[in-house]
C-alpha cells in the first residue's frame, strides 16, 4: 500500500447560489483545486453528492462535471452515503492511489440545495432516514436529532441551554473564514432565544441547508512534492455503519457507526484522540456535535455538552472544532460538507488558517456522518 | 497490484417485485452472492443504484443493505453513475481489493422501479439526460435514443426492421434464463407491428423498467480457490466517460466513451475483440447494441445491424450477446443491470448457462452503459 497525500485544495463560497448550476459549483471547486496541485489532469474523479436527483432532477454527477471541466474520458463516478457522500468520495479516491491504481485522484463534493422550497429540502433530507420506519411515519432529519437531544438532556441532565457553546463556537470561527456563509457572531442568549424547530432543537441548534463544492486532489506522497511544498499526509481514511433506522441501534446515545470508524482510523494511523491537534466533526446539529466527541474519544458518555461548556472545543482549548466555522457557520451543502471538512483541516496543516490557526497543527481528524449515524467517514491527516 | 476473482453470483428474479422492498431485494442478492462464495462477511459492500431516491424515497441504500443484511459496522456505500450504477459498483470494488486494501468485496447492484407510475419513472430516467439541455427541453431517455437510431438510419441505410435481431435473440436466449422477466420468443413480425414509443423506437426496441438486484463477491485470485472450485478472474475492470449531452459529442454516432473503456479494458487485459467469446452488452434499445458493438471493435462503424442480421450475435455466432436474455428480455432494472451482465458471464464461463451455453467460453466481455454513452463500465471476465 502506497502512502497518499492531498496535493490541493479547492473549495467555492458557501451560500444560496441561484445564479450558478450543479455543475459549475461542483467545476469551480475542481478548478480550483487543480490550480492549487499545478495539475491539469487526473486519473479518476469521484463526485460526492446526496441530492442531486430529489434537488436538481440531475443523475449522473460525476460525468456531468468531468464533461463541464472538460476532463473528457476520464473515470468519473458519483459516490451517495447521505451527508458523508464528500468524505465517502475521498475514501474510495484514497483507496484509488493507496492501491496504486492510480495516481491522481480528485474528489469533488457538491451540493445545490436552496433552490428549492423548505418542504421539498426536507423531504430530500428525509431520504437519508430510513424511508419505511422514520421518514414515513413523518420524522425528518430535525425530528430525529430532536428525539435524540430530548433523550440526552433527559439521561444526563442537561438543559437545552448547555448546547449553546457549539453554535457560539462555530460562529465566532466562522468569522474568519472568507468561505463561510453565516460570518457573525451569536450570543448564548440569541441562542437561547432562537426559533425552536423540533423541540428542543432551535434554529441555532440546525446547520442550514446551502449550496456549495468542495475538492481535494490526492497523489501518492511519493510524488507530492513534485506538486506542493505543503503536501498533507492521509494518515486514515476509514468507513463503518450503523443501522439506519435509530429504533434498531445498540444503544441510542451511543454513535456506534461513528465510534467504529474513528477506531479503525486511529489503528491504521497508529495514534490516539490524545494526539490529535484539531477535529472537525458532523456538526450538523449540536446534538450531532456531543455524541461525536464522545464516539470518537474526546469526551466520555454524557460528557460531551460538559467539553463544550468548559470551552475546551475552541480555538486554544484541548480539542478545537469546527475550526472554520463548521456546519452550523460555514453552511451545509450536505453532499458537499465532508469535503468542506477535510480542505478546511488542510488549512488548518499548512498553517493557512489566519486568524483562526491551530498553534503547530500536527494532526488533524475529520468525521463526516451521514443518516443520523448510519454512515460514518474518519479521516486523519499528518503535516509532513 | 493483486490479480482477482469473482467468487461468489447471486441474483433475484427481475420483474415486478411490489410485494418486496429495495432493501429486500438486495438482500437477496447479497445473501445468495454470500451463500455461493461459503462466505459469513465481507470488508466492504459497494451498492451500485440509480433511483432509489427519485423512485423509493430512499437514499443511503449502502448502509441500509448492510443494515438489513446484518452486517453491521461494515463499510457501505452506494455508487451512481445512471445505468452504469451497478458495474461501476464493482469497477470499485475491484480497486479496493486490487489494490490491497479489502479482501473481500460484495458489489450488489438494486433498483426497484415499478411501484412508480410510468411517468414517475420517465422523469427518473431522464435524470441520467443532461437536465439543463435536454431534460429540461422534454427530451427523454426513449427520445434521445430515437433521435441516436434515426441519425443511424440515415447515415447507414437501415430500416427500422433491420433493428429486430436484437429483440428476437434476447428473447429467445431469455426463455432458458430462470432469472428473466419475459421469457417467450418473438417474432420479425412482432416487432415490426410493435407500439411505437418514440419513432422510430417501438416497444421491442426497448427494454423494460424492472425491479430486481444482483450481486458479485470479489476477492484476491490467491485465495479464490479456498471459497469456490470455479473462480472467475477478472482480467480487466475500466471506466471511461464521455459528454452528457448528446449535442456535445464529437460524433452522435461514435460512443466515444465505449470506446475508450473498452480500449482500456483490452490494453490491461492483454487481449482484443477476437479474443472474446461473448459480450454481454448494454441493449438499453438496439440502437445502444448497435452502437456499442462498433464502439467496442466487434463491427466497423455502420456495421453493427449488419452483424445482428448476419445471425453473429446470436449463441453460436461469432460474437454472442445478451446471451441470458439482455436487458430487453431480462428486463432493465437500471441501477441493477450491470451486475445482471457480470452475473450472467459468470454463468457461461463457469459453464453453468444450461441451454444457452457458450461451447468453450474461456474470455467473456460485458459493457454497461450510463446515460446514452456518457459513463461506460467495461469488464473483462476469464475461465480460469
Amino acid at each position: 500500500m502506497r502512502d497518499v497525500s492531498i496535493i490541493g485544495i479547492g473549495q467555492t463560497i458557501v451560500g444560496e447560489h441561484w445564479d450558478k448550476s450543479l455543475r459549475e459549483l461542483g467545476y469551480y471547486a475542481l478548478a480550483a483545486a487543480l490550480k492549487d496541485a499545478k495539475l491539469a489532469r487526473v486519473d479518476a474523479l469521484y463526485v460526492g453528492n446526496a441530492h442531486s436527483g430529489a434537488l436538481s432532477d440531475q443523475e449522473n454527477v460525476g460525468a456531468m462535471i468531468a464533461d463541464f471541466a472538460g476532463l473528457r474520458g476520464v473515470e468519473a463516478l458519483k459516490i451517495e452515503a447521505a451527508g458523508a457522500s464528500a468524505a465517502a468520495a475521498m475514501r474510495l479516491g484514497y483507496i484509488a492511489v493507496a492501491g496504486g491504481l492510480c495516481d491522481f485522484v480528485a474528489c469533488v463534493g457538491v451540493e445545490k440545495m436552496t433552490d428549492q422550497q423548505p418542504s421539498t429540502q426536507e423531504s430530500a433530507l428525509a431520504m437519508s432516514a430510513d424511508g419505511d420506519y422514520e421518514a414515513m411515519q413523518g420524522l425528518t432529519t430535525v425530528s430525529l436529532n430532536a428525539l435524540l437531544m430530548r433523550r440526552y438532556m433527559h439521561e444526563y441532565g442537561y438543559t437545552k441551554a448547555d448546547f449553546a457553546p457549539f453554535a457560539v463556537n462555530a460562529h465566532a470561527n466562522a468569522i474568519n473564514n472568507p468561505f463561510a456563509m453565516y460570518r457573525m457572531n451569536i450570543s448564548p442568549k440569541q441562542f437561547a432565544e432562537a426559533k425552536p424547530l423540533a423541540d428542543p432543537i432551535s434554529m441555532f441548534d440546525s446547520s442550514p441547508v446551502a449550496d456549495g463544492a468542495a475538492c481535494v486532489i490526492l497523489a501518492p506522497s511519493a510524488l507530492a512534492r513534485e506538486f506542493t511544498d505543503r503536501p498533507v499526509r492521509v494518515r486514515a481514511s476509514a468507513v463503518a455503519t450503523d443501522t439506519v433506522g435509530l429504533h434498531d441501534r445498540r444503544d441510542l446515545l451511543s454513535l456506534d457507526g461513528a465510534a467504529w470508524s474513528a477506531q479503525k482510523a486511529f489503528a491504521a494511523a497508529g495514534v490516539n484522540p490524545n494526539d490529535i491537534d484539531l477535529f472537525e466533526l458532523h456538526d450538523g446539529f449540536t446534538i450531532m456535535s456531543a455524541l461525536s466527541l464522545e464516539a470518537a474519544g474526546f469526551a466520555a458518555r454524557g460528557k460531551g455538552v460538559e467539553l463544550a461548556l468548559n470551552g475546551e472545543i475552541r480555538l486554544g482549548g484541548r480539542i478545537p472544532i469546527t475550526t472554520m466555522g463548521g456546519m452550523k457557520a460555514r453552511g451545509n451543502p450536505a453532499g458537499a460538507s465532508g469535503l468542506y471538512q477535510i480542505v478546511e483541516a488542510v488549512e488548518q496543516l499548512r498553517g493557512e488558517a489566519g486568524a483562526n490557526q491551530v498553534a503547530n497543527a500536527r494532526l488533524a481528524m475529520t468525521q463526516n456522518i451521514g443518516g443520523s449515524g448510519a454512515t460514518v467517514v474518519t479521516s486523519i491527516l499528518e503535516r509532513i
